[in-house]
Order: structure tokens, then C-alpha cells, then sequence
């Protein structure tokens, strides 16, 4: 680690910023010939012309570290603007380890470029980091831990996190609102892929195509939601529910008549059960089967298997699923498709939360504060490119 | 019509607008029970609780009535926000009457519920509409048309257009945010589908994964410009192209392979064209299969056909495309696509150009100026729905 390691290098003319590069462990602070000649390596890099400088990177704070969090951890790897400062926990610090600390991920070439000094504390410690992290992201549960610690940091810290309890984001909103209006900040709420990047894209093509009707479909994957509902069932030792969207209601959705569609018609639900010895297995199936709201309303397949089995062939995190727009125009019919088809849903989840923080601290920069949601911020927000280099390449 | 076809209904509370509706010909101004029945139906439909405002409609005019601007004719009539104030040509005006007045469709019904009173006049006759109109919607084309009027217009309105000469967008940039900036208005360029939807979802999805490798594929569709080209061989008297993605090319892209893949493994190119009688039709398929820039770089095919297939088959507006994004992290690779499929291609744009229309003027009552994309505006303002609404209902 060098003095720079929380620096980053840049290309900046009158209009911003040109480029920008990791500015690694090799390099250390230089002046003179060296700068010059890391400019014009920089400068063939990226097509760009103007003079350099080092900027802060983004104090990035994870709270909470279950999946998403290390996923966390490791996204901020791949974002060399982000550096990780601490990562707060509700069990005893001295009991875990950083993953990349343990793996060595941090050298182990590009996926991972960032040097991760970051300190392992209580959740208590948070105040301590007042002013020290740019950024909380909040990677607790939905349920229980983000209504009650997403008003907390948001009163103290700029905050993203991915919420999605769907029905309370109206409340959960007005709370993080509050918290973070008064005191100057940003929080950036429900920020993963559902709500989130799905939730742009439904009102994106609602917006361009407004005599029209929308449809979201989940899957093949799993649901950790629905895992957990069937594991808290009298008898159950392991399972994992996969949701399965149904191919002729895709086809509907496809033709403008996604709005007809019942729960029951868009979904299937197929769980993969380890009993405990003895249990009763038609109790078992009995109870996932009538479970309210988590399956009642669906057609449910339940298959009993053995522990090698499930942990053979059961245990991968993959997940997705698309958004279908179909509307008319006065003389034509016009589908807009979004789909995602991710290989680990909570790392995924956690690369959106990081592009999302960018966006939450330059919010704050700007002198604004309150809650935003990924409908608020504009995709230049998100992304470590400059703004000008984005035009010129992707626009 | 009626005095108030020009403002439009809407439930409001101190937090926004809740829901807005169509100030229609039946309604006229209400007071007093009228008003309150009126309330009371907007709140049943919408959900929302509100007092009743009347707002101002969106004041738009056309420029170019071509394709494209009878789409954004069609367009407006199905987004009630909006009023149709003026259609600008450089044909004689005379000779020209408005696609929805002839067709008498802003009476049939549902597709579109605004009034048509717009006037048709010369393109010179701008200066006149100055403080009548907020957005001016240009749908003149790229290679000529856009690039001397788009600063003439962004100096006198805030404007949007789908200007999209890939190579030339930053120069184009500079010239809109010159001239807008300096008149203290706003103007959205390159607002279509690609440069437009297509780009804000590239730059999406290399936010959110970085170390990934995007690709855009068009088609199955008809390329305007490509049949343009092919009708300017000599001997040509009609002529359309199909672009066509090569589905082995998507297979890499979706792998992430894509970054490898040359013009010709991405886009195959099909041509019909109608031969002017005793024409070479030999020397015809060589003029165009060797086209620079246009065909040259790819494989090619030309079928000739006569007039009566040609008018029977090929000439429809059909278009479409996606654009693939597949990416790493840590442990995990994710694929994000973004697919249309249109059955009309000047309507969809249209359509989008409406919604950045929207973004325009609400940008410039809120006191900014200057040159916008895309990659620079939130969904929340390209749409008449509520942000409260859109929180509950798509987030």
C-alpha cells in the first residue's frame, strides 16, 4: 500500500473529466517526467487530451455482511473510484474476516484492483466513521433490518441500499426522506434489480409508450425469499424454490394482453425439499403448498430429494428475469423487452448498489439531500466515465 | 373545441401532482359540483387523494413533416399533456394538411384524445411562434437538415430531436448546448431509439458491470438511410434494405465474446430492388455491394423483383434490434439485454421524442439551459405520471 492508494488519476480539460485510472500500487505520487509520461500513456488509452490530476475516491462503508455484502466488497474490487473503509456487522467483529482479505482476491489481477485495508467493526462503531465514509451501503434485510437501520445511517451517512418490500416503498421512502433531507444528505433506496434497474425500465418504456401495458416476469431462478418461508416449515432440513416464469404468458406479454394475466398464470413455483428423518412429508408439502402469499396463489411442484443431492445439483445463487412493454402506436404495435439472466443474483445486486452510491455521493456534492430512487437519477450518475466520453462512445 | 382544450385536469397535494387527466371537448370549465364530481372520479381511477388544479398543456410544434413528424403528430394526440400548436415545412404550406385533420382520428376514439387546431405554415414564418410554443420537435434529417437548423431552433425554443450521425454527435453536442445555453434553454439531442433508448441502456449496463463487453445488433428492419443509398444507384427505381443480426454473433455477444466480433460476423444485409426498364442489373448489384461505409464492410445480398412483389411486401416500416451487455464479477457472469421489436419505426421514435419533448420544458421552468442527452435525464421526467405514482405503482 502507498500514500495514493485513496487517490485516483485523471484527464480533465474546462469541461470535466476526460478519463480516469486506478491510480495502483505501483505508481505511487509522482511529478515531472513521470506524470507526463503516465498523461500521454493515458491519453493514447482513452482517445482523450488534457492535464492530470488526482482526485479522493469514494469512502464506500458496507453495513451488514451477509451475500450482498461481500458481494459488495467485491464490486467495489472492480470499481477502482470506490475505496472500502469499513464494514460494519451485528456479530462480534473479531469473529469474521474480510473475503478478499482471506482470498487474496486483492491480487489476484483485474477483477479485483483495489487494496482493501478495511477495518471489520460493530455496528455500535458507525459514529466513529462520521465523516471518514462517503457512503453507507446498506446490505441488511428488507424486513427487519433496513426500516429500522435505514433511517439511522441515513441521518448521519449518504446511503444506498436495495429494499424491496415492494408494497411499504411509499412509507419506507418518506422515512429515508425525512432522515436524510435533514441532515443535507442522500439516500438512494430500493437500488438493486428488482425494484431497481427492472423499475427503470418499466417506467422508461411506460413513459415512452404510454397507451400500452407492462408485465414483469421472474426467473428461472432462485428465490431466497421463498427458500427461507420453506425452511422455517416443521421438518424441512434444506430447500431452495425456483421460481418459474410460463412460457405462454410470456407469449401474452408479448402481445399487449400481459394485464389479463393472473398470479397463477405468470409463475410457477418448483422447491427442491430435504426432509429430517422421520418427518412427514405430506404435512410437509401440504403446509408449502397452502402458504399464503408466498404460494397459495401459485402452482406449486414440491420435490423431496437427499442432502447430497440438494447440495450436488441445489445450492447456486442464479437468477433474472425480463420486463415486457407491448403498446400501440395509432398505426403499429411495439414490444420494448429488458432482461437479465444473472449467473449470482446477490453479486449482481451489489454492482448495481455500487454504480447507484456513485450516483448517491455526487447527489450530495451538488448540495442536494433527500431520498432518490432509481426512476430520480440520471445514468451519467451512475457511471465513472466521463460524461464526455460517454457521448462520444455509447450515445 | 372549447376554451380549455388547452389545459388539462389534474389532482394535486403539497407533496405534487398525484394524477392528471384529459381536459376534454365534453367538460368545459366546471365550478363548484362539477369540479367535485370530477375530483371524485380522478381519485377512484387513480388511487390518489388530491384538490383539483387546471395546468397548462405542453405547447408543442413540429418541424419537418416527414415520416417522423407525422408519427410525433400521432404521438402528441395520445399524450394528453401535450397541445399541438404548429406544423412547420419548407413546402409550400398550402399544399400541405395535417395527417390527423384529413383522417379526421382525433375523433375515433381512445388512440388519440387531443384536438387538432395546429397550424400549418412555412418553416420561415418560426420567428412568429416565439413565446406560443415550448418545445419545438425537430424531424428534419441528419445528414443536412439537423445540423443547420437544430441551432437555429435551440437559439428561439428548447428543442429535441434523434439526431444520429454516430460520428458526428459531439460536434452536434457542442453547437445545441452553444446555442441553448446562451438563450437560456434547454435542448435533448439524439433522443431517439439508437442514439437514444439504445445508448442510455449501453451506458446502463457498463455502470453497472464494468469489467464487461456490450453489443448492439439492429434488425430484423428496414434501414431508411441503407435504402436511400440503394435508390440513388443509377438504373434503381425502387429499393428497400433489411439489416439482418447473424444469430452466431449474438451467441458470442451474449457470452461476452462480442468485443471480438468484426462488421461482417454481426449484420447481414438483404436488398430488394425494383430495375428501371432495359437497366444493368449486373452492374446495379456491383454498385451496390460495393458501396463504401454503407455495404462495402458487409455481406450483402440484392434480389431483384418487380414493382407489383415490391408494393405488395416491402413496404413496411418494421425495425427493431438489442443491445447485449455480459459482464463479470467476482464469481458470476450476467447478461443484461434491452430489445425492441417495432412495427412501425417512425412512430416508436416519435413516440420517445414526445417523452424527451416532456423532459425539455420541465428542465427549463426549473431555470437550467444548455444541451441534454439521454444519459442525462431521470425517467421521472420523461413522464406525465406523478413521481409519488410512479413510486407505488413501478418501482
Amino acid at each position: 500500500m502507498n500514500i495514493n492508494s485513496n487517490r485516483i488519476f485523471a484527464l480533465e480539460n474546462s469541461k470535466g473529466i476526460l478519463a480516469l485510472e486506478n491510480n495502483n500500487r505501483k505508481d505511487g505520487l509522482r511529478t515531472g517526467g513521470a506524470d507526463v509520461a503516465r498523461v500521454s500513456r493515458l491519453s493514447r488509452a482513452s482517445g482523450c487530451r488534457g492535464r492530470s490530476i488526482y482526485m479522493d475516491k469514494i469512502r464506500a462503508g458496507i453495513v451488514g455482511y451477509g451475500n450482498i455484502g461481500r458481494g459488495v466488497e467485491k464490486a467495489i474490487g472492480q470499481n477502482p473510484d470506490f475505496e472500502l473503509v469499513a464494514i460494519l456487522t451485528r456479530r462480534p467483529p473479531g469473529t469474521l474476516s474480510s473475503g478478499m482479505q482471506a482470498s487474496g482476491m486483492h491480487d489476484s489481477g483485474s477483477q479485483a484492483t483495489n487494496n482493501s485495508t478495511a477495518a471489520i467493526l460493530h455496528v455500535s462503531d458507525a459514529p466513529s466513521l462520521k465523516g471518514k465514509v462517503d457512503v453507507m451501503i446498506l446490505c441488511g434485510g428488507s424486513a427487519t433490518d433496513l426500516p429500522e437501520q435505514g433511517p439511522q445511517f441515513a441521518a448521519s451517512f449518504n446511503t444506498v441500499d436495495s429494499y424491496d418490500t415492494h408494497a411499504k416503498i411509499p412509507d419506507y421512502y418518506r422515512a429515508m426522506d425525512a432522515a436524510s433531507r435533514s441532515a443535507g444528505l442522500i439516500s438512494v433506496i430500493s437500488a438493486g434489480w428488482d425494484p431497481g434497474l427492472f423499475s427503470l425500465n418499466r417506467a422508461l418504456a411506460a413513459a415512452v409508450l404510454p397507451h400500452g401495458s407492462g408485465c414483469t416476469f421472474w426467473g428461472k431462478g432462485v428465490s431466497q425469499g421463498h427458500s427461507d418461508a420453506i425452511r422455517r416449515v416443521d421438518g424441512v432440513e434444506a430447500a431452495i424454490q425456483y421460481t418459474i416464469p410460463i412460457a405462454t404468458a410470456i407469449e401474452k406479454a408479448r402481445k399487449g394482453e400481459g394485464g389479463a394475466l393472473a398470479t397463477r398464470d405468470k409463475h410457477l413455483r418448483e422447491c427442491f425439499v430435504v426432509a429430517k428423518e422421520g418427518a412427514d412429508k405430506a404435512a410437509i408439502e401440504t403446509s408449502i403448498k397452502t402458504m399464503p402469499y408466498y404460494f397459495a396463489e401459485y402452482d406449486t411442484i414440491v420435490h423431496f430429494i437427499g442432502k447430497d443431492e440438494f447440495n450436488a445439483n441445489h445450492t447456486g445463487m442464479a437468477h433474472g428475469g425480463f420486463v415486457v412493454h407491448s403498446g400501440k402506436t395509432v398505426s403499429g404495435r411495439h414490444t420494448i423487452e429488458y432482461s437479465l439472466d444473472l449467473n449470482n443474483n446477490a453479486e449482481f445486486t451489489a454492482s448495481t448498489l455500487v454504480a447507484y452510491a456513485r450516483a448517491a455521493c455526487r447527489y450530495q456534492r451538488e448540495g442536494r439531500s433527500g431520498a432518490l430512487t432509481v426512476l430520480d437519477i440520471p445514468v451519467t450518475y451512475l457511471s465513472a466515465t466521463p460524461d464526455e466520453t460517454l457521448r462520444k462512445d455509447l450515445l
